[in-house]
């Protein structure tokens, strides 16, 4: 039985979206149970006999500063929910409310993995195989030295395991030039780096990746920092967003146009199933002694759906253990050499 | 009269697309004279009477190191047309060769202007607004400081000043929030760089933008460091890509979706047009003591006329001055405190 702890309040709709999406959940995976954590009178109208509600008073919005959402709202149904994967009662936990909020008090209260300095964010991007690269980091640490870097990629590598039931998923480092001589001094060492976790056989790393090689599928997992993640990230959102937008333009320009988008009706509805990022929701939080998936704070209930499969299918395959042992298998290698005692 | 250097070697594709480009362009501008730079057997078939060829032996292939596209061509086409800058008998050089090595001689051989530490690449991207956001820098300077991005800022500003014809272009500076305390110390040191700037005068700056704002058009110029810059075009290019495969995917699946592409034809064709990069072809070479132009490798000839468009904007409208003349009037704040001698 995976038991989750959701977040019911979090994300731009609460309740609306979360309790539908839990409920098609719920039917979906008869071996599932979720703990909703919420004001009792926003879910009392949901009942299921593998539900059970735990109530929290606050709720984190999209706009709290990290420090309120820490320490004056210390009975949030986001912290209680976290609390649920502290406490051993849930194996995951998924919000779709304010991500530095969530990753400060996943921070505060699991703490992270040995080994780990910083969490990262995990997501899947969609690419033209079909299939889909996994970026990490998407914004949690905008300055990371050349071990941050590899931390992520052992961190991906167990998470890409898990999403693609591939033990030895394939690796690139985000660079400017495929040649390993490309970038700054600080991805130069993350080369070197990855390459001496390799020959240890903590990863298959195939080298540098560009930019474009996230949607060619050229590796199964990018990795890069947060600020250049998160750039990445919203750069692709603002052009998917313009071509729809050209399109849908381009199409009602005229009659005979009109007539054509009629026409084509179902070509653009499975291009649009294609590129819909809904399916590709729920973002990993990884590193920290727990489970934590971040939703989109936009999601509807489908997209909502989709985090909690994501945190089912990685609670289900372990992936904290796996985390664990990858980690451990690469530790000699982890630790920034300031952050290493003395012999 | 405006005279350009040509480098008629470089590219993919050489004198096959460039001579061709020449002549239209030529056609298109009565007062517009070429210097036509390679070897001259290849460029013997050309005659126009507001073109001549000024002969080099030697070309940079697209895999030359820039070593030996610095020490061992010394006669190179690449070379000679930024010569003919430096000489003064052309107003701006366009070459489609290897980036490294055309930033390399242009470095070498024009020095860069007072006040500006590293030159930048600079290019224009199709926005919502249907305009375009001209981003720099491109993937010539990976690790930047503030003062760095203050420079791009300066240098972007003037060239946008030419290109949308408008004084005060607003420029945003990318980051992972709107808020000034998102990003590393460093970007946040830009944005106060950049607000004290804007309190003297020398720009018009808005504040962080966001990677969807390069699409939305929120502002005229977005500053960001090269390894950024450099990732954010290439994952564009792989989204669009993606994107364009998707859609010839999905239209040629049956004979009912051929027969939707059909009727959809001008449609499509519209919105290719509107996405075209070839009409945004043409990046700067900021902050050198002379005008250079890059033209994407692969060019074909309308892409590399735009190219030579460009640099015809440039030299009519006297970007050099305006460049140098921001650059004065800015000097107080541009120099790191390193580099600044001691009073």
């Amino acid at each position: 039985m995976i038991v989750l702890a959701v977040d019911c309040m979090g994300g731009d709709h609460g309740p609306k979206v979360t309790l539908p999406a839990c409920r098609r959940f719920l039917d979906r995976r008869p071996d599932a149970q979720l703990i909703l954590v919420g004001q009792a009178e926003a879910l009392a109208g949901f009942s299921h006999e593998r539900a059970r509600v735990v109530a929290a008073s606050q709720v984190v919005t999209m706009d709290d500063a990290v420090e309120v959402a820490l320490r004056k709202k210390k009975d949030s149904s986001m912290r209680v929910a976290i609390q649920q994967v502290k406490d051993g009662a849930a194996q995951a936990a998924v919000s779709a409310g304010n991500t530095g909020a969530l990753m400060a008090i996943a921070r505060y209260l699991l703490k992270t993995l040995d080994g780990i300095d910083r969490p990262a964010i995990a997501t899947q991007m969609p690419n033209a195989k079909g299939s889909a690269t996994t970026v990490l980091d998407l914004g949690a640490n905008v300055d990371c030295t050349a071990e941050h870097l590899l931390q992520f990629a052992v961190m991906g590598s167990a998470l890409v395991s898990v999403l693609k039931n591939d033990p030895h998923p394939t690796v690139g480092l985000l660079n400017i030039g495929e040649e390993a001589i490309k970038g700054s001094d600080e991805i130069k060492r993350a080369g070197e780096l990855l390459r001496a976790a390799a020959q240890a056989g903590d990863l298959n790393f195939m080298g540098n990746v560009e930019g474009n090689d996230i949607y060619k599928g050229t590796s199964d997992l990018v990795v890069c920092d947060g600020f250049v993640g998160n750039v990445l990230l919203k750069t692709s959102e603002g052009l998917a967003t313009m071509i729809g937008q050209f399109l849908r333009e381009e199409f009602s320009r005229g009659i005979f146009t009109k007539l054509a988008a009629i026409v084509s009706y179902p070509v653009l509805k499975a291009l649009k199933k294609r590129m819909d990022h809904r399916r590709y929701n729920g973002a990993a939080l990884l590193g920290l002694r727990g489970l934590v998936f971040k939703s989109h704070g936009s999601a509807d209930a489908l997209a909502f759906e989709q985090a909690l499969a994501r945190a089912y299918d990685a609670a289900s395959h372990q992936l904290l253990a796996r985390l664990q042992s990858r980690i451990a298998h690469a530790a000699p290698l982890l630790s920034s050499p300031a952050t290493t005692p003395a012999p």
